[in-house]
Parts: C-alpha cells; structure tokens; sequence
C-alpha cells in the first residue's frame, strides 16, 4: 500500500492549491460553490472600484470623503494583491503553465497577468513617487481594474464569442467604413478648405467632420457651409450611413445568435408520439 | 335544500360586486360589453388628462382657459376616486385578495394600487395646503394618471411581453453600455481635462458626453478639441455607437416577434407521426 | 343580326372612351403600349414640376429663369387640366363610377381626384386674384403635384402595402412613442423649468427637445443643464431610443417582406425529380 | 513535328505575357503565388498612397516631410505607370480585348484603365504646368489612387455583390427618401421662411436641414423655431427617420446575406426524393 500511503502526504499541498485554482479560475470549475462566490466578490469589488474611480474625479466629492476614498482604494489594493499573488502561485494547475518556473513566468507575461497587474502595482510606485506629475499618470492605469470585469462576467463572454463568430465580417465592414471615411473626407476638404480655412485645416481635421456626420453623432461644430459642400455633405450622409451602420448591424446580430444558441437546443419534442427530432 | 336557500341570499349582495369587478378587471373578463365600454372610456379620460397636464404648463393656455382646467381636473379626480374606491370594494373577488379585511390591505399596498392612490390623493391634500411650493409638487404626482394607462391599454401589454422575454438579453447589453460608457468617459477625461476643464471637469461630466456621442444624439454642448480627444471621440464613435445599438435591436426583435406569435398560431407538424400541434 | 348592327354604332363612341381609359388607369391595363408610355410621361412632367417648386424658391433662379419657370407652369397646367378633364370623361368606364352624372359626381369627391384638382385649379384663381398674399398662398398648392407622384411610382404602391400589411405594429409602436414623449418630456420640464425658464418652458416646448433627443437628431438648441436633468436626459436616451426605433425598425422588416414576396414565388423545384414543392 | 518546333518559339513571348496578365489580373488566375504577392503589394501602396494624401493636407507635417512625401510621390507614380504600361500590353490575353491595336484601344477607355489613367497621368503634367492653381487642381486626382483599391480588395467584392442583389430595393427606397425630402423640405421652407428669412432662404437651403433632420445627424445650424415648424419638424423626425433608414436597412441585411452565402453552400433537401442539390 505505498500509493495509498503517499496519497495523503500529496493530499497535505496539492489539493489545497488545486481548490484555490478552482475557486479562482470559475471556467476550471463548474461555477458552483466557493466559486460562485469568489466570482460575484470579485465582480462586486470591480464594480465598486469603477463607481471610486468615477467619482474620485469629481471635487467635492473626492474633498469631503477623501478618507473613505484612500481606504478603499487601500483596501482593493490589498485585496488585487493578495488575489494576484494567488493566481501566480496556483496557475501550475493549469496545463499550459505546469512548469513550477518557467510556466509561472509565461503566467506572467500572459495578457490577463499583465491586466492584473497592471491594475494594481502602479498604486506601490506612488508610494514611492515624489513627482506629482508621475504619482496622477501612475492613478490612471487602474482604469485596468475595469477590464478586469471583462474575463469574469458572463455578459462579455456573450459578446466576445459575437465578436469572434462574425470577425471576418466585421473587419470587411471597418475596411468600408475607413474607405467612406477617407473618401468622403478628402471631398470635403478640398471642397470647403477656401471657405473655412480654421475648420477644414486639413483631411485628419476633416475626417472628425466625416465621423461626427457618418455615424449621425452631428456635434455641430464643424458643417459645410459652401453650396457644393452641403450637396456633397447630403449625399455622404445619405450613403455613407449605411456603410458605416454595416458594423453596428453586424454585431446585433451576432449578439442575438449567440442568444438564441445559447436559449434554444434547438431539438423540439413532438406532444403526440414524444419523439425528438 | 339548505344551499338553494342560501344562494338567492348570497346572490343579492355578491352577484352586483362580481359584476362590477367583471367590469373593472378587463384581464377577469373577456372585454365584452360594459368592461370594455369602461375600459375604453378609463383609457380616453386618462389620455384627456395627460393631454390636459401638457397644455397646463402653457402660460397663455392656463390663463385662458383656467376654468375648464379646474373643471376637469375636478371631474378626473371624482371619477379617479369612485373609480379607486369601487376596486378597492370588489378586490376580494380575486383569489389573491380574498380575505375582506387583509385582502383589501394587501391590495392598498400593491404597486396597481399604489400607482391609483399618488394619481388622485395629492388633489386633496393641495385643498388644505397653504404653502404654495408644496401644492406645486403635489400636482407633480398628476403625472403618474399617464402611467395607469399602461395597464389597460393592449399596445403595452405587447411591450411588456416582449421586454419581458428578452430580459436577459436586454440585461447584458445594458451592462455593456455601462461598460463602454464609464471606460470611454474616463478616458475621454484624463485625455481632455486639462484642455476643457470646465466642461469636462469630471468623469460624471463627461458621462453626459458620452452617451450624446455613443446614442449618436450630438448636442453639441461638449466636444473634444484636442487631436488625442478627437481621435479617441473617432474611435468611440465606431466602435461604441455598436454596443449602445444593442438594447434597440433587441427590443425591436422581441416587439416583431410578440407581433408574429399574437398573428400566427405557430402550428408544427411532427416529422414522425405528421400530426399537427 | 341587330345585335351586329348595334355593335358598331357603339364602337364609334365607347372603344376610344375605353381605350383613353386604359391609358389613364395604369392599374386597368397590363401597363403596355401606350398606358406605359404615358404613365413614364406623366411621372416625367410630376418630376419637372418638382424641380421647378424647389428652384423657383431660390431667388438668383427665379429671377434669372422667370420666363422659363412661366412658361413651364403653363405648360404643365395645360397638360394637367387636359387629363383631369379626359379623366372625368372617361371615369364612367369604371364600374364604381359607372352612372354618367352620379358616378362623375362621385369620382370628382374622391381623394385622387381632389388632388388632381388642387394641384391645377389655383392657378386659374391666381389669374384673376389682385391680392398678392392670396396669390402666394394659391401658389403653395402646387405641391399637390407631388403627392400625384405617389399614385403612379411603383415604389409608392411598395412602400403603402409595406404600411398596411404592418399597420397594427406601427399604431401600437406610435402609441409607445407618444407615451414615452409625454412622460420623458413631462418630467424633463419639472426638472429643468426652473434652470431654463426660457428654453424649457413648458412641456410642449420641451416636447421639441424629446422628439429631437430620442429620435437622436439632436440640434443642440436645447439640452439639459442641471445634474439631474442631465441623468434623465440620459437615461431617457438609453431606454427612450429603443421605443423610438420601433416604427422605423416595423417599416424596414415590412419593406422587404414586400420585396421579398415580389421577388421570390416561393415555390421550390427539385433537380433530381422535378417535382414543386 | 512542326507543332512540337513552333510550340518552344510561341513560348518565348506568349507564356511571358500570359504570365503577367495572370499576376495583374487576380479573377483571371486563382490568387496563388506571385498574383497574390503582387495584389498585397498593389494594396500596400494604394493604402500607403492614401495615407499620403490625407497626411499632405497638414501644413506642419507637409513642411517636415515635403521630401519624404515627394519621394513616396515619386515612387508611386512610377510604379503606377509601369503597371500601367504592363496591362496594356498584357490586356490583349482578355478575350474581351483580343485584337492588338482595337483591342488595346477599347482597354483604354475601360472604367478600370481611365481611373488607373486618372491616378498617374495628371502628376506628368504638373510637371510642366507653370500656374500653381491648375498644379493644385491636377493633384487632386490622385483620390483617384484611392477608388484603385476598390478593385482589389476582397471586401469591396462583397459589397458590390451585395449592392447588386439589393439593387432594385436600393433605387425603391432612394426614391421614397428624395420625395420625402422635397415634400417635408417644402413644407418647412413656406412654415419657416418668414420667420428665418436667413437661414430658410429657398427650398434647396431647407433641404440641407431636411437631410441632416432625417439622417437624424442635426448638426443644429439650422432648426424650426415657430411652433408650427417645430410640430412640422417633430412629425418629420418621427416619419421620415423610417424612410431614411430604409437603404441602411437594406444595405445591411444585403451584406449579411452575401455574407451568408460565402460562408454556407448552401444545401437543401428534397422532400420527394430525399437526395440534397
């Protein structure tokens, strides 16, 4: 019986990391359990963070509560932290990264570990930081904390898949709405650059116009005001609208089949002789 | 024949409040007759009265025809109150609100109820207000008359329906509009601050921007003038105007589809023993 | 043979009547011969009048061209008059108007033919009418020539089968759209009223603002100053957008399922046996 | 073997040209080999071109870089015209320009050789021309480098596919969206004319606000104020925004059906006999 007797000194490590590894990769489990509740922690964490980092930027706010704003700030650092040194340290479950070294290394330089990272280290470099300038560059980066939300939320797995099923359309779309862009700009420009020389300084200047009018944004600060212009402006809106709806379409509709697959099994039953088919 | 005894008893007491509770409930019924005599008539007075809460605000109209305001107000509260009083009468005779004493309670505090008692019991109080701003504020509550439409007429019942089967759907596209709306907002303001720092003074702030540009509605109030904002504004038009087109699609698909089940009876036929069901 | 004797006694008067008839109508002929060449005509002179209604408004033209723009108008009047005339004659031929004074009588009060007659009979009036004022008023009825347009265009008979066969949707999405605007706008004006007494300053003023939001047309002549009212301008753009994209979103599924029953017999022919199905 | 003997002499030349019409002409080939090679580096350039030319038009990186952009200019053109020449002398392999000199001639006042002709030529006689106006004109025709890609590129295929299939729809729709612009253009020009003699000054002006109200962009330079032109305006939104939407509509779902097709073959199933075609 020396594999029994060696299965409870293993038990002693590896099964405590294994379940960390569960509960902290809800695709390795089954969503169930501990890690139903990480998961939904960790949302709520995230969720909170962005609701700080909006309101951080707004005066009075961020004078009258600025303790509490330190605080959780010091404590989602901590939490970040504490979760991130985790992750490192059960990623060897995962196949790709089983090297105890090497593997955790490559976890390292994997796109979420860069996210994860990061959205909290910048905050340790501020400590340290006695240049203002460089302490508000380094509080931007955790706006990465909000793409955090992006790997453990249900909603962005649905979109990505759409994003993914309809790729090819979408790129053929974006490469239409670019040649409208240009197009229709270059047009304009050499059209109303005499007329208003300040607004329609040049194509890149002109293509904000383009962008403004093609999507229906219609910010109003920038608008032909040459005859020719205005023709050329109509029959851009007119046309160029649809090109540039081509994408939106697309990802509507790529969105309501991965619900509808996700819905229906698509295997009907019949009520007379109870066969499926 | 003790219970033929006592059904003529019952009968001249229970009888006139089912019938009244027939009339009144058009989803008890099958709107025929006096319940849908009454439910056209709810439906015209309390279009009549939002008719009236628009033109109210009118200054011309209000002095001129000042009378026939108070009139009908009078009149809408009158009938809004027989109306309310009678349904809180025959409630009992749904199977929910049974009991005479706690079923009658029960039904004061269900949303329905609630709704019915803001629209007209704020009339009263303003009789005996001597404060002038506090009259105001009760006549705001006139508004929710508009809302009680949405119980009788068949256009919302179609709309409830088809809101309620895309629920999940129009949930998760909402959480990517939130999504997309505060990483775009952010970045829109650490870019532009410091260019415009009274208009984009906070990211609440620019929010306002951002769902102006990404529901393509433009005010116009605020806009990026910085190369960088303008860039960033491009990109977001693009790629955002995609997500925030998302609730809409949805919320079309499912009124088309409401439509299409009302219309077609959907009749299958089974593969295997060909019947239909 | 008195039956053979008759025949070409008639055959002086009603062929030429009948055949007149078939020009006419397009939808009583096969739309060959004559009937097309004349329908294309008069498609053609309603498309000239329409160029000429937008042109005679600009000032440089109208001065310049006056005589052309003159001698147009008169042509067009000649023309127009004869076939109203001719149109009256031959009326008879359809079964609905078959009785010679009555039925005539009756076509001249249908809505094709009330129209035909506002589109000429002003000018006559401005012959004699000294009064310049009433002469420019007469003068805007041309304008009914262009909804002539809309009885012989194929794309006009598409596009109102589109309208009827999705009626019911489009008055319940209408529904919607006008309870969304009322209550959007009711509360905007509560908002926003003491802030912008001016701009907001009573709900059918702020109407404009709804419509212009939620249809995403935005103008930028109106929006929003205060925080709250910038959260439920927001708000109302997310969620109003929606319901305001209903009618347009019914129209185009309705548009091409016309096209698509036009294009497609739906019948499908088997390669290997040959048999429909 | 004399068929053997002139074989060796005919692919001296023949083969070589047969060569090059195969890599210039990618539908002739199967886009393999150097015919893919060369259509990369076609596109390349093209969207390097494009890249110039929106660049060009910003004074401070036209001044830096003059050099750089002349050199690029440089190597454009002379790339364009050896590939120019090259299909002309390889277009006679075309059946449709078989014979060597009508051939050639009928090839160069194809659509595709007169663009390719625009995009070059006019750089030679800047070369000689003294007046800088006519120098600025002649470079405007290198946006003609831009509509190259048109041809080349994968996804234009698809959307001209797709713009073919919905042809007939596209013309529908673009008739109802003009006759609507006239006719709520019209309107508003004689509601709004008094008020805004400025701004509605002609119908043609109104129709500049007609399409940026319908496209639903609002740039917001113009817009009703009278109450009458608002209600006008507000009906005009809610209608007219449906008939505007109606070639976005069907440019959308013509796409995604070329889409479609592409990607599925397609099969379908007879129910007589059973075999898939």
């Amino acid at each position: 019986m020396p594999t029994v007797a060696r299965r409870p000194k293993t038990s002693v490590r590896t099964p405590l990391r294994k379940t960390f590894y569960r509960i902290l990769e809800t695709s390795a489990g089954h969503r169930r359990g501990w890690s139903q509740v990480f998961n939904g922690l960790l949302i709520t964490i995230i969720s909170l963070n962005s609701v700080a980092i909006v309101l951080h930027t707004v005066p009075e706010l961020n004078q009258r509560y600025e303790q509490v704003f330190y605080d959780f700030e010091l404590f989602s650092v901590t939490f970040f932290t504490l979760e991130y040194l985790l992750r490192v340290w059960v990623c060897v479950e995962n196949d790709r990264y089983s090297h105890p070294v090497w593997g955790r290394v490559r976890y390292l330089f994997s796109t979420a570990a860069i996210i994860d990272f990061l959205a909290i280290f910048p905050f340790y470099f501020t400590l340290f930081a006695t240049d203002l300038a460089i302490v508000r560059i380094l509080r931007l980066f955790r706006i990465f904390r909000l793409f955090r939300v992006t790997r453990y939320s249900h909603a962005f797995k649905v979109i990505r898949n759409a994003v993914e099923d309809k790729k090819e359309e979408l790129i053929l779309s974006l490469v239409f709405v670019l040649f409208m862009l240009i197009i229709v700009s270059s047009l304009m420009y050499y059209v109303e650059h005499s007329a208003q020389p300040d607004k329609f300084s040049s194509i890149p200047a002109t293509m904000w116009w383009g962008i403004s009018a093609m999507t229906t944004v219609g910010y109003g600060d920038m608008h032909p005001i040459t005859p020719l212009g205005k023709v050329l402006g109509g029959l851009a809106a007119i046309l160029g609208i649809g090109l540039f709806a081509l994408p939106t379409g697309i990802l509507v509709s790529g969105f309501t089949e991965q619900i509808r697959t996700q819905k229906a099994p698509t295997k009907h039953r019949c009520p007379h002789c109870g066969k499926e088919y």
